[in-house]
């Protein structure tokens, strides 16, 4: 099985915000950006691992910046560490205004996805080569992270959970 | 303001899973289960607030359960403890077989939201009082998943997160 | 076949009125509230009878009740009565105005379900107990009202709806 | 305000039925039938006042016929009578047979409308002229039906719904 | 296999323009009319082929006129000419304005179907038998469209497009 | 006012096809890859003009692959030639196998729109400056399909359309 680049899996979706889809205040449902993000990771998964993939986790997001109505949206999806049969997908989302087109970062979110067979179960997957300076950065937090996830569902002991517990102690 | 208990914000959205819904596996997508949990926890927000609720972030969430065509989903969600002006909406997801209507437990989720007024500025909500013995568990952990929050938007050092700190400290 | 309570099928279906729902005074449309009370109808009937449930009809259904955009909109279905594979499922549609929080009955309808089989045969159902006085008044109404539907299907002479005949004679 | 025609406002829907609107049969949702009559019906009642029109009322609707995935389903729907600022509206739903082509009698139901001002009060709508046997024998039957509406409402008693009473009495 | 006539395969399918489906000046997306005039354009060929059709081609669409939000458009499709296993569609659009209840023509277009089998594979259509003026001057049309539509395709070199050449050479 | 690159205008929407827009071979309604490639291709328009923009035509399209359910669909779409307000949108889409992943064209398409103000007064819109092979060839060809364009609508007559009409004397 041959490893691959962030850059084989990268998914682009580039779309406008409707007003079916926007709350009272005219700006997007973070529920909405929440699907739309899973949907994307989902394909970038897809694309490294070339099997069915279903959505394991979702990490930690923020929704900091208010996304109007009419906006154009991309999210920005790539896998960015394959552990055995999971993947992480970084995923950028920018907003471009309706007028001026300037670009801002609107979120950043992280999803975990597993790779299955036809009968759902479990099944291998390439592993993920980073190139760039922030690939290789988001490759080596996700280690990290997965202590994290680990520890927050219950399977995993904090101090078993090396990566993590260092940035409470070393400080 | 009067304070509120948990059970004034309750909100159960029960539906069916469409086969639009669902990924190669006949199985919910988890986009779709996320994008259902920020309406019924926006709504519990407004609930206990009566004013506009944007979501402000998810905590970490894990899809142990797959959710197949055809079942019938419970979102329920209600305020677990209010702050200033947001406020932690703790959801629990629930299905059922079609046949054999065994109700089993899907997810668990947690997201919070910031009241504000017509001009999109945060504004003050009223206090929660937690009332049985669940309820109290989880206006209790609130504050250390808030460090947690904080910790993983940069915006509070790890070390004082002292809620936090003492998880990975004390073992 | 073990009989049932109402609350055993009782369904709760809360969510926000959106603009894509509404007509020209931005107000829900007459249709789109028919067809989110069919859906929480068919579930509960299909958690009475545990088996594939389809609408066999609606009763005379009044809007008196605009509900704006915006509104919190809470669908509440039970089973009313059993028949032999029929069921009739009361529903009661409150509204929550989206600053006072004031809830007011919006609507109520009553709709129809045959419990079927997979070959879509209509199968038998486990019969209703009624234990509250409002469950009580409900199912007994219900023969009155089944009356109604098969004189207006043409399915039984008025002359023999006997139920129906006393209402028009003995005033 | 000169009288019109049925024909007038003669309205005709043509849609497939698509999976995302089927129960476990593969048969279109009562709901999902319910909607479509319902905008077909106000498209009618607008054609026929030229006002926003809001629904009133539906009658009793009984499902008789299943209406697979991929059929032809056609709403045909047209005033029935005009009152004074409402209108019935009867609707009449055809099916066609995927392969065959052979079509079927779905449906028939009967909504009312009220015509209102932008500021959602009634208005008065342009008076109906049947001209067909059809259109005549549904225009005389619309005010038993109309009778049968106010008594159900609990608008007037049924010893004074003189239309009504006779069916009952006379056998 | 007996001809068929335009009328037996003409299709009307009537809706209101819905916020959701319209752009920044509140008119309807061009894309959406397009998906509109497909639907309706293959029941149109599917009511003269009995088979299953797929869309083959859309010719040249020109929008000229806005459709606003809030009006009925109805699309009204036809076969206007019948080929081995293609059937050419003739679309008119027809748009209502909300008050005035004035009916103007919004659009018109030509698309291309082909009737296929269970697997696919092209299947022999009936003949088209036009009637009227207008479905005569379509019929005789529909062969220029073809050789243009190949030639477009880079299926026919454009000096075998004999009817099409002498729009150009004649003058 | 700035000259463009087609690079700034370019714009990926990639996506699943879910089965709520297959026909009945599980294929991708041609209709809704017309409707994807309208949204695609005005957020195109959009990006190189900074305006409101309205869809003005569609060049003929030819639908020659079938975009089974659960293909990954990219729609990539860059303005290829501006006139004074409005912009020839080149658009390639191109499908994945979902699980070879193998990626082949699945369709091209031309649209053309109009750049607007708030009144939907057309504006005028930047140059554009083409730069690879691929898109001096669609820059070049542009003139060509815009005569055939105003041909096709009635507003050139053939013997004006100098580009065209050498095309079928040359030979």
């Amino acid at each position: 099985m041959q490893s691959k680049k962030p850059s084989d899996s990268r998914t682009q979706m580039t779309d406008m915000v409707l007003p079916s889809e926007t709350n009272p205040l005219n700006n997007l449902f973070g529920g909405e950006l929440l699907a739309r993000m899973d949907r994307a990771a989902s394909i970038a998964a897809r694309r490294h691992s070339r099997r069915i993939t279903v959505t394991a986790s979702v990490n930690h997001v923020a929704f900091n910046q208010a996304v109007p109505v009419g906006s154009v949206v991309t999210v920005d999806a790539a896998v960015s560490r394959a552990f055995n049969s999971s993947m992480e997908v970084y995923i950028d989302v920018w907003m471009e205004d309706r007028f001026s087109g300037e670009r801002t970062k609107a979120n950043e979110a992280i999803y975990t996805f597993v790779a299955v067979d036809e009968t759902g179960k479990p099944t291998k997957v390439p592993e993920l080569k980073p190139e760039t300076e922030l690939e290789k950065e988001r490759f080596n937090g996700a280690l990290r992270r997965k202590q994290l996830s680990l520890v927050l569902a219950g399977k995993m002991k904090p101090k078993d959970a090396t990566e993590l517990r260092a940035l409470f102690m070393e400080q």
